[in-house]
């Protein structure tokens, strides 16, 4: 055998060198702290699931009668047919029309490689991905290895320290015409900007003109405000006025789950007829990437969502984490007002769910991270749930000498 | 909003119509059976699942202290390493010089998916696939969307009723030579292949010499012979001899979990300096194909491969279950004897694991399709665990009866 590697030209991946998280797990300071994990967190420092997900889990696993035959291709019926009235709501027209329908996905990233493959294939002449959000968006990776152009916006305004809807209405303007080539949109964490009537008008008619394509990330519906109908109410728009889109519905988040990365790729269509044709050609998709899907995540979520108790129960707690991420935050602007920190913090309270920004400089993170050993992203947004009675002292009092200290 | 669909040129995939499940389930006949389902069944017709993956399921779901976290991309570090020493043994010199790793993968495709997005953008040269196996082999369709050329090859000898070495020491003998382009050779179920020494000393030399690229298949180790080491002892060929090769191990069908489908993509380097670079590319791709893999598959075959007592009793499970598919097969062969159906029906018992050739012709199985409502593939490779007392006379009746009557 020769002793020269076929690997021999393959190097260390960059991309995953030096992340965040490797950083925070290589510093050896006792003080350290890290406030970008992606999942809502307890006030004991753990995931947080709900306790209706650990009930269920057990009932499942208890449970003679199911067997563990291979799911079909297109996944759990039930669940899907569930997952599509949480999103759209129950009496929605769109289910009752039958245009609405989803496949069982697998990952968080699932449901765009997956849109991505179909897209490519079958509209062509979308060349453009535009990605529109108030956060990094992981999906830019996905169609950027497909071949798709991929331009990334923020819509947060750095300087009004708010999500800015006239950002997103700026965007669409700028892009292309629709011939020759359209774009896909990708519209992401968009919840914390407050669009007027006109503003949704205006948006609403560019996306027509210029035959935009919208894919919506749903990651974590009920998290934002506590409220399922709310933080689905942007959706609405574009379902009520027969917009044909996909749409990433990931429910690792709002369960719990997050072992089981699972969620469904929602297609909407004029038609019945339509979505079957687009739904049968994904389903060739899937059989090359993964194949039939993992029931676990999904039996758990179609269990709690079917039954009006549990449904209940988990709707309830949805409620509890928000009002506890609001305290949370209400709690850290009063300590940063009792220090006397420079500037006011009253944007930290105007966003909604686990994540905002602090509205810090990259001077500022720097020195939170170097200095104090607090790790978060260069953009300053934060999980705000990695704060607790524990570290908001430290916390707050470091943001503190990081905006004192880097002043003039 | 315009009432032309932007889904409008979308057809009904082709691929899933007409396939034998749907043609079976759409069969009014009460007398109906299908004799092609992938996984194992038992005596009362439902999916075989192991004992102890029941009881381990149950633990794990009781168990307070787990959290559920994100796992890391490359999946659960224990399920890596566990699988590694199912496959290559505790003490293997690979495992102990760290140049044997995996990728928890999510499904039967997966590690098919994943290898070959790897192989594509690093192996450049490596243009043709040729598959190699006694069945149908999924991957075919993976290698050939991303714009491989596939050749397949059985090495069911369908004149003298057995899986052919010979066959399969041609195939390679026509493959190009090494320059200018490389082949992926993917060697799928051969299990039955009883190569001499100095066939296997050809195979190897012929895949040294044309620079062949090696893809292990193991969809269902144990389940064949029922012994764990028998089935992985030809992967021990090419690991002594210091290979370089990609493996699909599943893990769903020899634990009874097919609803999780669960397996890694095992990567053997020359060096553990190799396998790092090639394992970290490789989470490139999973990060965008489905992110962090679900866990419940690989937490229940994990606490069952490193328990003493657990795996005792899963390897016994297996031994039952192979032994009784045997039992099947000798019935069905002496039903057939009984019966005085023409022709030696030695073969059936040759064939080791739960499927097999009946080895009829396309008429006889047209026969049992249309005339019997018994439903096989063409080849007639069917499951023999869908055999079962209340169905052996029906089937071995019917089966006589296809013989006698399209003879001459």
């Amino acid at each position: 055998m020769t002793s020269l590697s076929v690997f021999r030209d393959v190097p260390i991946a960059q991309k995953l060198e030096g992340s965040l998280l490797k950083i925070y797990r290589q510093d050896d300071s006792s003080a350290k702290l890290f406030l970008a994990y992606k999942v809502c967190m307890t006030e004991g420092g753990h995931p947080w699931v709900s306790l209706v997900v650990r009930k269920t889990r057990l009932q499942i696993a208890e449970d003679p009668s199911l067997n563990y035959e291979y799911l079909p291709l297109a996944g759990l019926k039930s669940f899907i047919q569930a997952s599509l009235e949480l999103l759209f709501g129950k009496h929605s027209q769109a289910i009752v029309e039958k245009r609405v329908g989803g496949v069982h996905i697998v990952g968080e990233s699932g449901a765009f490689q997956l849109g991505a493959q179909f897209l490519k294939a079958w509209r062509k002449n979308l060349k453009t991905v535009c990605i529109v959000s108030c956060q990094n968006e992981q999906c830019g990776l996905i169609f950027r290895d497909m071949g798709f152009t991929v331009y990334e916006y923020s819509v947060w305004n750095s300087t009004d320290l708010c999500s800015d809807p006239s950002m997103f209405v700026e965007v669409l303007q700028c892009l292309p015409a629709a011939y020759p080539a359209g774009s896909i949109l990708v519209i992401g964490n968009i919840s914390d900007c407050r669009f007027t009537k006109n503003q949704w008008t205006k948006l609403m008619s560019i996306i027509k003109s210029k035959q935009i394509f919208p894919f919506f990330d749903i990651p974590c519906q009920g998290l934002s405000t506590g409220d399922l109908e709310e933080d689905r109410k942007f959706l609405q728009h574009f379902v009520s006025l027969g917009f044909e889109f996909f749409c990433s519905q990931s429910l690792s988040k709002n369960f719990g789950i997050y072992d089981e990365g699972v969620g469904i790729l929602v297609v909407a269509a004029l038609s019945n007829q339509h979505l079957l044709c687009v739904i049968s050609q994904l389903m060739d998709y899937v059989q090359a990437l993964w194949g039939n899907p993992p029931a676990t995540g999904a039996r758990i979520i179609t269990s709690i969502l079917c039954n009006p108790a549990l449904f209940g129960e988990w709707k309830q707690s949805l409620k509890s984490v928000v009002e506890n991420i609001m305290l949370i935050k209400e709690k850290v602007k009063e300590k940063l007002r009792l220090l006397g920190t420079p500037g006011s913090w009253n944007h930290i309270t105007r966003q909604s769910g686990t994540h905002g920004y602090l509205g810090l400089n990259y001077q500022q993170v720097e020195f939170l991270v170097k200095k104090k050993h607090i790790y978060l992203p260069k953009t300053s947004r934060i999980n705000f749930t990695c704060i607790n009675s524990s570290n908001i002292d430290y916390i707050t009092q470091s943001i503190h000498e990081a905006v004192v200290l880097t002043e003039g």
